[in-house]
């Protein structure tokens, strides 16, 4: 029993998102294709985080069981060499017979970056969500602050997912701010899907005044997801980092 | 008579270049375009440096005679919404009757990106030649110093070109690297077609050891276009400034 863990990076604005689809190039799709080469058939590849189309990853992880034998070195060159550009493998490691990258995970971060400069930067177009006006950063910071803690998520899930639960812990929850770029870091046990883009959302709602920053911890309590804020687009949004123990 | 000057950034990803052509989108052609709208007629747009295809901008400037009246800030706003989100004016200024672009310029500024890691970023691969492989950054530092001055730069100029005089100044050529990130400025008074990336190409394999540190000084006595080294990939290469007295 030969189980991998995969550390990944892309850029994922051309694709339908991590989880593969019947239409549409996804990176799961990609990843399964480049390691049948070396296994011969089929393997599922499972991943930490199932990102939606557009978002991106700087170290999403998978895992995945093989019978293959190549050593890591030479699988991370070989299935570069088969992957498009816009996703590499950063590191493939030998893991536990017991490892799944998702259900092993302890924790995620995500990192969400907003531009509010007059002009959008041409070279970082498909990576931040560019919102040329004046927010209030204080109070998105402390409204960024309460959703620290175990709370009931259900204002920040999407409309029509059945999940059993929707209570989550957030460990850290950050916005930093660096001349016109604010960056919003989130970690946690657990995220509701579309949750980080939601909470982004509100919180720049909450930048525009159209909300006070209070209204964030009330909408922590399992609130219709029609009080929170909009949905914020993909592609400011990269999975940072999966932790293990 | 209204002469505006434009400074332009773009990505050059997925123009022909810099210059219009019979096929495909062009810099100038979406530029003349969108100023269209606002003559009510074609215009000439005039570029500082006709960039190849692929080949970035981060500060491009060009001049346009126009005679509308509308004010340099909504100028600005209108023609960005006009434009491909990959081109952005940075901003317009009013000039002086007698400034053109390209023959008002006195000195021009190129930078050209190589990674040297062993893996690509997926976010940066449209801008940086990937290059997995030890250069020898000493001599190439060398090489790059022996550019600065009066020669005749005929062995870096794309073959078939008809330029009258292949004397150049350069001003200052400096290889810098951090990480695995190496970055080569050169500034002059005026650049043959091709020869900041032939230039590249031939301290690479410079770096690489094909040739001694000092075959630079000897190449640049108006060699032949074959004894220099291969032209550098477009995609590395960004115009960075361009200077007027």
């Amino acid at each position: 029993m030969r189980i991998l863990k995969l550390t990944i990076a892309y850029d994922g604005t051309r694709f339908v998102g991590w989880q593969r689809q019947a239409q549409g190039e996804s990176i799961q799709g990609h990843l399964e294709d480049a390691l049948a080469r070396f296994e011969g058939s089929h393997v599922t590849v499972h991943g930490a985080g199932r990102t939606d189309a557009g978002v991106h990853a700087l170290g999403q992880t998978a895992s995945v069981h093989v019978t293959f034998t190549h050593d890591v070195g030479t699988l991370t060159r070989a299935l570069n060499a088969h992957l498009p550009e816009e996703i590499r493998i950063l590191s493939v490691e030998e893991a536990a017979p017991d490892f799944h990258a998702r259900f092993s995970a302890c924790s995620k971060t995500y990192r969400y970056r907003i531009s509010t400069a007059p002009i959008a930067d041409p070279f970082d177009r498909a990576f931040v969500w560019h919102l040329p006006e004046r927010l209030d950063v204080t109070a998105m910071r402390e409204a960024a602050a309460a959703v620290v803690g175990t709370h009931d998520f259900a204002a920040f899930q999407s409309v029509g997912t059945a999940t059993a639960g929707t209570v989550r812990t957030v460990a850290r929850s950050e916005l930093s701010d660096t001349e016109s770029l604010l960056t919003y870091e989130i970690a946690g046990n657990g995220f509701l899907r579309h949750m980080v883009r939601a909470l982004v959302g509100t919180l720049v709602e909450i930048g525009r005044g159209w909300r006070p920053a209070e209204s964030m911890a009330s909408l922590l309590q399992g609130s219709a997801r029609g009080r929170a804020g909009a949905t914020a687009p993909p592609h400011g949004l990269f999975l940072v980092r999966v932790d293990y123990h």
